[in-house]
């Protein structure tokens, strides 16, 4: 296998947690460094690092920065999933810390040398189980497909490989050719900034659009499929991702094309019922008013900035995970791929 | 009448056409005067001038700077018509200003007086039918509601006052309440630059989302109904409209809400059958790629830049004219409003 020429996104190095600094690109590939978990909170805020996935392994090496003994894991664990509360897998990864910090203070083991083992197996389960997703999804994208995605859900938004570009990465790697559409995803644009990034570095075609260009582009016919992340899918298969995918399902089903959510399980929250029951981060209005310090709007307006939406079930052709591909009805068939109860 | 707090888009003045420069708002309230045919030509192609019936003005006076006998006049209608395709009041406008210096001609009349006199009345006529179309759609916004639009339809894309917005002013003026979702309207940011804007001088209540959000808002419940303009709409009530417009209907169909489109009946092309007929002018990849001289995607990836979409007619609530209100089916009901054969 040839070296990823996308670094890992979240990564140990040096006894600190490196984080690349998704902010700066794609002007710059630069990392953050963390070694406190004021710090962990800060980048998570920030968007320094971003994405269900990369969000869970932060959390869980995070806790590992702080984890003395169970006590302080847990402490660490409940600050840094108050930062953001629509990803599951903040809670996921912080609470598979503490776990192994409780389990190796009950034995009497090094706590902190536990955590840091959870969190660089999380790390590394992440990865592979992109890979198995994206082995998954790839038979979904036939060759010549012009796919279309949103905000970033690639490695940049994991550990590494990424899960709706990892569908669209391991499709070209088995072959088939593959022009992607790359909504912009105001207001933080995650993807002409780093989808676009990801696929240049990929060698994949891609072109970027402005959100409001993926109707017309399918009533163009110019799009085969959706494929998108998903920040958490309901035990119902409601998904939860970056605000603008729900107008995208909807288009999709108008124009009869296919619109799939690539999920690890690790995304799938099954304690959640429906998506009425995931709470929506409400994001800062300077988010939508302002783009690189530069004033959009007038002086005096404001804004309302919903970092997501909800896509309801009946609108996912099919939810891609790492231990295949799931289709409704989504309260059967959920529970069998997911390892959570 | 209070002054109307925005000043003319489209105006004679001291023998030029004067325009408010569009692309330095909301920072500078500039102007750009025109003196020759070319520099007219280069204002629309840069946007310092847009929306449908302003640019229908724009022609007339265009035609009139240039229009020293009828030929002179066809040439100069050719050339300025000829810049932006899809908005029919360019020809509208550029069509009324030859005809009368052909009739000037044919009656030995002073050309050039002739032709600024068409402009000018052309002018007066449209900030008519606006407040004429405001007092109609005014009915249909409820006290209380919460209107969504899109682009700017106000003054600024008139020669004042405003169709959607027209609608809206007309509604407060009537002593409603009503508030405003702006969508910014990606990627010439007309809505976050414009529309808050002129509301903002309007003491019009208006916030400011991602163009994103906009089934998120529909989903919660939080729009009322949609008013939008309209660059043309085809005889059979299909909606030529900037870019977004059609997934909004789609998504306001999905949740019941009313979607209007705010259009003189300048803007209503009999001559052309059907949406498929409208050509759809593509812009610039270097708008969607950078922002005040920034560059917000990676070298090397390319952009693609539809200006307009095509809005469905089984789409359309209803086409609210200076003429009165129109609904379905459009291809019996658009021929009685619309002065055009």
């Amino acid at each position: 296998v040839a070296p990823d020429p996308i670094p890992p996104t979240v990564a140990w190095v040096d006894g600190r947690l490196q984080l690349i600094d998704q902010r700066r690109l794609p002007n710059d590939l630069a990392f953050v460094d963390c070694s406190t978990v004021d710090e962990v909170c800060d980048a998570i805020a920030a968007l320094v690092v971003r994405g269900a996935p990369a969000l869970g392994a932060t959390a869980a090496f995070g806790v590992a920065l702080h984890a003395r003994d169970a006590a302080s894991a847990r402490a660490a664990a409940a600050r840094i999933t108050a930062v953001r509360p629509t990803a599951v897998n903040l809670t996921v990864g912080a609470t598979r810390a503490v776990r192994a910090a409780e389990e190796a203070e009950a034995r009497g083991a090094d706590v902190a040398a536990a955590v840091l083992d959870a969190a660089e197996q999380l790390a590394r389960d992440d990865v592979t189980a992109n890979r198995a997703l994206g082995a998954h999804g790839a038979s979904l994208v036939p060759d010549g497909a012009r796919v279309l995605t949103h905000c970033n859900a690639g490695g940049l938004a994991c550990v590494g490989y990424g899960t709706a570009v990892g569908v669209i990465r391991a499709a070209v790697e088995g072959g088939r050719r593959v022009k992607v559409w790359v909504d912009e995803t105001r207001p933080v644009l995650q993807g002409a900034r780093l989808t676009a990034w990801e696929l240049t570095r990929l060698n994949i075609p891609a072109t970027v659009v402005a959100d409001v260009m993926a109707g017309s582009l399918l009533a163009s016919g110019d799009v085969d499929l959706i494929v998108v992340g998903a920040d958490r899918v309901a035990a119902n298969g409601d998904v939860a991702n970056k605000i603008g995918t729900y107008p995208l399902a909807v288009l999709a089903a108008r124009h009869g094309v296919p619109f799939y959510v690539a999920a690890p399980t690790s995304s799938i929250d099954l304690a959640t019922p429906a998506g009425t029951d995931i709470p929506v981060e409400e994001r800062s209005p300077d988010e939508v008013l302002e783009l690189g310090g530069h004033r959009l709007a007038p002086d005096g307006v404001g804004a309302l900035n919903r970092a997501f939406d909800i896509t309801p079930a009946d609108l996912v052709t099919a939810i891609i995970t790492e231990h295949g591909i799931v289709r409704p009805p989504y309260p059967a068939t959920l529970p069998a791929v997911s390892g959570e109860p």
